[in-house]
């Protein structure tokens, strides 16, 4: 198939800061790019050849604008896949496929999934809505604390709340969710892996992570992670599973836990480009979203290793401010050596928004972390007016 | 000044390969750009916020297209420059600035000012035309063998011919030219020179160019040079003389010859990112593109360090073809690893076309250029149609 400056349209699910990083890739080689996404303000609106503003959840948005397109692409999980299934069956490629998506969509059978293929993660119940899980309480098959997570449509922290007690529940939506076991762990990890049409695997390396205590949002990934290389080597290997078991077309973003006895356990999937894999735009031989275009064209992966020691932080908006986007001291942090920021590109900035993100690139690790922690105490995501 | 995802707006006069891989950096910061050029179909028609079809000679549509910008760059020297005398003259910031552009628009003028400011250059001669240059020869002030150059809007490799006898100018078009004398040399290498409006100064690593024989046009870019450090620091201090000679804002690269006894001679400059530091993009902390922005919006300049061994292989047209492109064998080299392809985005290929150009970083030279050889190779830039 020849992709290169040619009539072939690949279709992308969504616009925002995912999608317009994919793009950067997709103009690199010249491929041509229909986008569809509901804000006419979207990351991805420029670099596509194709803009269309619709409903990713509207079947026949969603539907129509496959038939445009000789392959289809998501940038985020949360679209019509009643639509997708008929385009497959209709003959057009979907990666991942709507099989996939369904699956992961679904935080409930997403679980049920890793049980059932044997992969490790914390124990959870499901629940219709808060109704059933109160039930389960009143009748002791389920005690604080746990993890409530809505089933579907959570996103950055937005539903995933830690219940210690009764009053936890007071402000949850009544909505599907589970119960996880709460797991005490050293380490948040994360491996993407990439997999193409023909069964090609390549896996970056093992990241660790750090969250905003509040946001509950990622505030420093760091590539390689500072482990040992025996729970590198394990959490490798179970993220392979994942993606063998999901036959995973595409990345897999394969987030886990790494338990006080250094067991890995699998939090949840991204099957696409993930934010803690954006350290590779500068750090790796090929990017994340290049190997993600590479995997669902079939063409031969790229090499996953790091060039140089990686750290990403995320720009996201400051608490009190909304409006026209100010990045405050952004000129003193691209002063430092080895330090790109992002701008994704949203002209409203909102508390906890993300706005953005910061690459720092090294030789040495140590030093790296040192400049990540100068560029977050020193960047501030602000606006023109105060709340 | 606020340039992220605020109002400000970037011109740049030309849309070609320079255009679009400035704007994959404008898209990451989210600085609008309004891009003008002649051609619709050109590789800079995405990615920017506004593009404009128009000439780049003609006094109105640069004066117009400038007075919607708050600043005005180039990915190509021949533009109006009484237009953008007059856009500076009203306060407009340009850079380069008309004046530099001006002087080296004509590679008269050009060599004139480096042997007025004691820059090292091949002796030259200017002849207004090419009877001019007749009589000089007729009259014994100019004797063969020595290197023609048209004055003016020479571009890769036309307007450059190397004439050894009477015979060889038969075919020279009728316009303004210098003759230099032949130098005969080692290397030809080149030196990327970032320089900010403040004046902040950084240099790229010196790169060794190897030419391709008939085409004229460079077939492999070394980074770093394989030459001594003496030559190399001797280099990089007169690249950074002529920068300063220029009163240069932007990236300059400087072209220079390693003659036989290690002298450096100064062969040409462009004004803005060049072929010859393409591989910055993949082997850089800092690409050129985004040290050319940073220059000419005044923010701190990027580490100009490299992380690894940089090659890069222009992808040219083959000679028989033309018409609808395709990229012989691209799957094949995208299998090794730290291979990546640039494709500029020209639907139809002409034998020796610029079409694109190939990235190989390794952490070892030697393998780096062994690939590169492969990759040169392998892939074969044709049509779908035998000419």
């Amino acid at each position: 198939m020849n992709y290169f400056s040619s009539d072939f349209k690949l279709g992308i699910l969504g616009g925002g800061q995912l999608g317009k990083m994919l793009l950067t890739e997709t103009r690199k080689f010249d491929i041509q790019t229909l986008v569809l996404e509901p804000s006419e303000e979207a990351p991805a609106r420029y670099s596509c050849n194709g803009f269309y503003k619709g409903s990713l959840m509207d079947f026949d948005t969603v539907y129509q604008f496959g038939k445009m397109v000789d392959l289809l692409t998501i940038e985020i999980e949360n679209v019509n896949l009643d639509a997708l299934d008929k385009l497959e069956e209709e003959g057009l490629p979907i990666y991942p496929s709507p099989k996939t998506l369904r699956l992961i969509q679904n935080k409930g059978k997403q679980k049920d999934y890793y049980v059932s293929n044997d992969i490790p993660t914390s124990p959870h119940q499901r629940f219709v809505d808060l109704n059933d899980l109160r039930n389960a309480l009143a009748k002791d098959e389920l005690e604080f604390p746990f993890v409530w997570k809505c089933a579907q449509f959570g996103y950055d922290g937005n539903g995933v709340k830690i219940c210690r007690s009764a009053l936890d529940l007071v402000k949850l939506p009544d909505v599907e969710c589970i119960a996880e076991e709460m797991v005490p762990f050293k380490n948040e990890l994360a491996v993407i892996v990439a997999r193409s049409v023909s069964g090609e695997v390549k896996t970056y390396p093992v990241v660790e992570m750090e969250f905003h205590p509040e946001a509950n949002q990622v505030e420093y990934v760091i590539c390689p992670a500072r482990i040992d290389e025996k729970v590198a080597e394990k959490a490798t290997e179970v993220a392979l599973k994942v993606s063998e078991a999901f036959h995973h077309v595409g990345l897999l973003a394969v987030e886990m836990f790494q338990t006080a006895d250094d067991e890995i356990l699998v939090n949840e999937v991204a099957p696409r480009p993930h934010n803690s894999g954006h350290y590779s735009i500068e750090a790796s031989y090929t990017s994340q979203f290049e190997n993600h275009l590479r995997a669902i064209l079939n063409l031969p992966l790229g090499n996953t290793d790091s060039k140089v020691a990686g750290i990403m932080v995320n720009l996201v908006g400051e608490e009190g401010f909304s409006g026209q986007v100010v990045y405050e001291n952004i000129e003193k942090i691209m002063a430092i050596d080895g330090v790109t920021p992002h701008i994704y590109g949203k002209r409203e900035t909102r508390p906890f928004r993300k706005m953005g993100h910061v690459t720092i690139v090294n030789e040495d690790m140590t030093e790296a972390r040192k400049i990540a922690e100068e560029v977050k105490n020193s960047i501030r995501v602000i606006s023109t007016t105060i709340e």
